[in-house]
């Protein structure tokens, strides 16, 4: 298994506190040691950081936990890999290009049998799971819509495929175009809404605080979505089985 | 316009000293500031580095340049914009996966009006004409073979499909898909083959030298490409405009 991270906000912020506890459990206070990686949305563009180094002791962890890159759509993973071996192919998360925006997907779960790909458009590169089905979800959409449709419809048209792929094992997973992050939660997902008036948090995995209200300005709105809560200090909420959330700006959509 | 740097090898290589000499242009001994990006190749997995910043000044290009990642496939691409803004969507290289395979692409040159993508299945998430016609290829070879045809098909068909772009503007650019790598000239590229026996090289653009020699194996054979050759003790090799080479484990191949 693995655990997730991602964070949607409505000015760009960047995840420096957020990842430096998360990336300790890569291998220091967890054992999610088989690789890591990040994706930033800054705009229409994307970057991308990833290793097969465990996430506590990869340099490139090291400089993106130094050097705070803003954006408003961050998708982070550590893994424990339970298939396909450890190599930069099988590391998530995984991006493609659909209607002409990049998709960035990753997948906390098991799927013992994905669904099939025949014809599909979208075909993964490396051996999980996880890159198998996000190409199947993508491989529907694009039968589904010639573009992208609004969020609403396409919030729906999400939460349809997760149930079908919810019911072959599981698949907790976050997805964002850029625009909007999409949350699923199969076992385990929380999240929190960090908004004024911000307050001091301290991390779980390191003793690390931040007083939010001497960084932030009275209107920033950051969600963080979580396989397990970050701070110990904050209340965090945990998503049902089969939820579906979009968060856009920072909180949940409609 | 903009400057492209590939390297094509039989082991496992770092890019530190050829990319020092190369982000130099970034702003410093060239006027390349408008953003770069570098792409290696891990197995069939890609690590990819892309910077909005100048080349010579940015904290991710200085960090590129002090790891050494060792790859058989790199392209990198320094940005003097010509069509599109200044942003990360529109820096080079540019991704996409097809038949189950990473594909990198940087261009340098111009296309005033490259060829329709309607309906492409690839489509670009900036705009660069370079992008563009990246997507216009693929979606080609897409229609052409099922799935990746031996090298002798592909290289003939990407011959016929640079033919068309070169008619239509410059068109210089670089390709990969983890396995060979393939470089177009319309205008300019260089090349040289570093094999035995190894000597010392010194760098156009910082005064920076290295003795291959002392971190080589007899067996070792790395292809280096580049719009203008970086080191000035060195036969670099001009391609020919219309020329389409494929570089396999460190040389031209037929």
């Amino acid at each position: 298994m693995c655990q997730l991270l991602g964070m949607n906000c409505n000015v760009p912020t960047d995840i420096v506190f957020s990842f430096e506890g998360f990336r300790q459990r890569g291998g220091l206070t967890d054992q999610h040691s088989d690789g890591w990686g990040i994706a930033f949305f800054e705009g229409d563009g994307c970057r991308m950081f990833l290793d097969y180094l465990p996430s506590v002791s990869s340099p490139i962890a090291e400089f993106v936990r130094a050097y705070p890159l803003k954006s408003t759509n961050v998708i982070a993973h550590i893994r424990k890999a339970t298939q396909g071996q450890v190599s930069l192919a099988n590391t998530h998360p995984f991006r493609r290009e659909l209607w002409g925006r990049y998709w960035i997907f990753a997948h906390n779960g098991n799927l013992p049998e994905p669904p099939s790909l025949t014809s599909s458009r979208f075909l993964p590169v490396g051996s999980t799971d996880s890159e198998h089905a996000f190409c199947w979800i993508l491989s529907e959409l694009a039968q589904r819509f010639v573009s992208c449709p609004p969020l609403a419809v396409l919030k729906q048209a999400l939460a349809e495929l997760a149930q079908v792929l919810m019911a072959l094992g599981t698949f907790n997973f976050l997805l964002s175009n850029g625009s909007a992050l999409f949350a699923h939660c199969s076992t385990d997902l929380h999240y929190l809404i960090r908004q004024a008036p911000f307050t001091l948090a301290h991390l779980n995995d390191t003793d690390v605080s931040i007083d939010f209200s001497e960084v932030t300005s009275k209107n920033d709105r950051v969600a963080v979505i979580a396989t397990q809560p970050l701070t110990d200090n904050e209340t965090w909420i945990k998503m049902a089985p089969g939820e579906l959330l979009c968060f856009v700006d920072g909180m949940p959509s409609a």
